[in-house]
C-alpha cells in the first residue's frame, strides 16, 4: 500500500507543477491534427500555458527555437505534414527542448505506423497513447506485426509500455481507466479522470499537449511532469463531470475546471499510486 | 392523413436504430470539411458511434476496408483532398458499404459542383444537401446550368431531390424547415429540428455523418436508416433549444440531448409524415 | 473629456451598424487558420453574416465576386495557402469589396512576415491585430527589423498603428487592454471587452473576421464599422464574463450574448473614445 508521505509528495508536486505552468506560460508549439488544434489550444490557454498550432516546413527554423516545449500528433497525418513534424521534432531534441508524440490511431495505415516509428528515432521525451497505440507501436518496434483492430485496457498494456520506454527511451503514457506511466523500471498510476473524457473527441490530444506544457516547466523530471499533468486533467474532468449532463456541457467545465484548479482540490483529488 | 400505426411504426422504427447504433458503435470514416470535423466528431461520438477523421489518400486501402460506413463532404475543398474522397468512396462502393456525400455550398464554383458530379458516379447511399445545394445538383445531373446564389425551401426541392434521386440511385435528403427525403418515388417529411440550428456551423455537416452511422447498422434500408438520423438529430435540437439562451448554448445542449436520448422522448417526438 | 452627444453619436452608430449587419446578413468569405475556422463562423452566424469558409485558389475566381467583404488571417499559413490569399484579396480589392487582414503571430518567422507585407500591398481595408503584431508589421514596413519576442500593451503600438496606416492606407486595429483604431490621423479608444477573452483561442480571428461583416453593410465609414465590430464583440465578452465560470463557459456566453444583444444594452454599454 502507498504511504502517507509518499502519496502527500505526489499531490504537492502535481500542484508545484501545475503552479509552475501558469506562472510561466511556457510557449508550446503543437503540430497536431485538424479535430483538436481548437480543443488543444484551449486547454493549454486554460492550463496557463500559450500555445502556437505552427506547423509548416519553412517556419519551423525560425520558430521551434523559441519554443519552451513541442508536441506532435499524427491523427490526420498526411504525406505532407509529415516533414515538419520531423524537423520540428528533430530541432527540438538537438536543442533540448523537451517534446510529446501522440501516436493517434498509429494501427489505422501501414504509413502512419512508419511515420510513428520514424519520429520515435527522434527522441520524444514522451510518448503518449492509449492501450491499442501502445501496444501497436511497442510490437512494431520489436519487428512484430499488429492487427489495426486491437482493443486494450491500459493495464494490460503494461508490458507493452515498459518495453517501448525501455527500446526508445522515452516516457510511456498510457492513457486509460487508470493512467499507466512508465520510463521501463517505475511504472505508476494515475487514477484521476472519468469515462465520459472518452466521448469528447480530441480529449486525448489535450493531454498529449498539456503534458508538453508541463515537461516545459521541468524537463529534467519527465516522469513527474507527466504525472502531473495527466492527474491535473484527469482532476479537471471529475470536477466537470460533477457539473455535466453530457459530452457537451462536460467539454465545456473541463476547461473551466482546469482554468479554475486551486489548491485544496488539487491536494485533496490527486490520486497517484506506484504500481511497480 | 397519417395513420396512427403507421406512427408509431416510424417512432419505434428511430429508437430501434438509435440503439443499434449505441450497440454497435459502428466505425465511421469522415472525410469532410475544417470547419465541421470537431462537431461531426462530437456528434458521432455522442450517438454512440466511432468516429475517424482519416483522409489521406495514402491511407485509405488500409484503413477503409475497416470501415462500416463513410462520410464525404466538401464543405472546404481542395484538389489535393478530392482524389482521397473518390478513392474512399470507390472502395466504400466495392466493398458494400454505405456512404453519405454531403455536397455542401456545391454550387459556389465550378470545381466544386464538377468534383460533386463525378462524386455522384461513384453511387453514394445517400446524398444529403440543403433546397439550394440539392436544386444546382440535380439541375446540373440533368445538364442545366444554375445561378450559384440561388435560396430555396426544402419543400420546394422535392422535384428536384426525386429527380437525382432517380438519375443518382442515391436516397436524396433535403434538409430545411421540414427535412425531406426520398428515393425517387417515395417522399417522407421529417417535421423535427429547430431554426436556430442553422445559427450554428457545421450541424448540416454533423447530421450527414450521424446519417452515415445509421446507414452502418442497417444499409439494406436506406431510406429508414437517413429518416431515423435526421429525426433522431431534430430531436437533439428540439431538446437543447428549450434549454438554450442562443446558438452557443444550443450546440452544446444539442450534443448533451443527443447522449442522453431516451426512449420515452423518441417516441413521443418523431414527428415523420409521408408526403408522397 | 468625451462630450455627451460625440458619445451618443459612437452608440447609435454601432446600433445601427449592428442592425444592418443582422438585416442584410452579408456573405463574408474567410480564409483563416485552422484552429478558429469553427469560432469565426460560429462569431459571424451568431452576429446575423453568412461565413463562407472557401479557401481554394481554385474556386476564387468563380466565389469572391459574389462575396461582401473578405478576412485573411494567417495564423496557420503555409506556403501552399498564400497564392488563394492573394488571388482573393487581389480580387476583393479590384472589386471593391472591403477586406480585413489579420497577421496573427507575424513575427513567428520571415516567411510569414513576408507574405504579410506582400499581403499589405493588395490594400486592405482593415489591418487587426494585437500590440506585437503592429509593431513588427509597422517597423519592418518601414525596412525595420524586429526581435520575435516582443510583447507590447496596445496603447504603446499606438505611434506604430498609425505609421502603418498612413503607409499602407488601411485603418489599422489594435487589440489590447484598450483596443485602438486608427486611420493614421484619427485615434479612437475601444473600451469594451474583457481580459478572459484572450484565455480562448481564436476570439482575435473572430473578432477580425467581425470586423470583415461591418465592413460589408458600410465599406465607406472603415473606420466607424471597425470601431463598432469591436464595441459589439467586446460587449458580447462583457455580458459573457458575468455568465461565466471560466474560459470554457465565457466561449459559449460570448456567442449566445453576441446573437442575442438588444439595443438597450447596446446604447448603455458602449464605450468608445477620442483618443487623438
Amino acid at each position: 500500500m502507498e504511504s502517507k508521505s509518499e502519496q502527500n509528495e505526489w499531490s504537492s508536486g502535481v500542484w508545484a507543477n501545475l503552479t509552475a505552468v501558469r506562472k510561466q506560460s511556457p510557449l508550446v508549439q503543437c503540430i497536431t491534427n485538424f479535430v483538436s488544434m481548437d480543443l488543444v489550444a484551449n486547454t493549454l490557454l486554460s492550463a496557463g500555458a500559450s500555445p502556437a498550432m505552427v506547423h509548416s516546413v519553412v517556419e519551423i527554423p525560425d520558430f521551434t527555437p523559441h519554443i519552451h516545449a513541442l508536441c506532435v500528433n499524427v491523427g490526420t497525418l498526411t504525406p505532407d505534414w509529415l516533414p515538419s513534424m520531423k524537423a520540428a521534432a528533430e530541432l527540438a531534441s538537438k536543442l533540448g527542448k523537451p517534446w510529446v508524440l501522440d501516436p493517434a490511431a498509429v494501427s489505422c495505415s501501414g504509413f502512419r505506423l512508419k511515420a510513428c516509428l520514424e519520429l520515435i528515432e527522434l527522441k520524444p521525451s514522451v510518448i503518449k497513447g492509449n492501450g491499442s497505440e501502445i501496444i501497436a507501436l511497442s510490437s512494431a518496434s520489436r519487428g512484430q506485426t499488429k492487427g489495426a483492430d486491437s482493443s486494450h485496457e491500459s493495464t494490460d498494456a503494461i508490458e507493452a509500455a515498459k518495453s517501448l520506454a525501455l527500446s526508445s527511451g522515452a516516457v510511456v503514457a498510457v492513457s486509460g481507466a487508470v493512467d499507466i506511466v512508465t520510463d521501463g523500471k517505475q511504472v505508476i498510476g494515475v487514477h484521476n479522470g472519468t469515462k465520459m473524457m472518452q466521448k469528447i473527441t480530441a480529449t486525448g490530444c489535450s493531454l498529449a499537449g498539456l503534458v508538453a506544457a508541463f515537461l516545459a516547466i521541468d524537463s529534467s523530471r519527465v516522469l513527474q511532469a507527466t504525472v502531473s499533468a495527466m492527474s491535473v486533467f484527469g482532476i479537471a474532468g471529475e470536477l466537470g463531470e460533477a457539473m455535466a449532463n453530457g459530452p457537451g456541457s462536460l467539454r465545456m467545465h473541463l476547461i473551466d475546471s482546469l482554468y479554475g484548479l486551486d489548491e485544496t482540490t488539487v491536494l485533496k483529488r490527486v490520486n497517484i499510486t506506484r504500481l511497480s
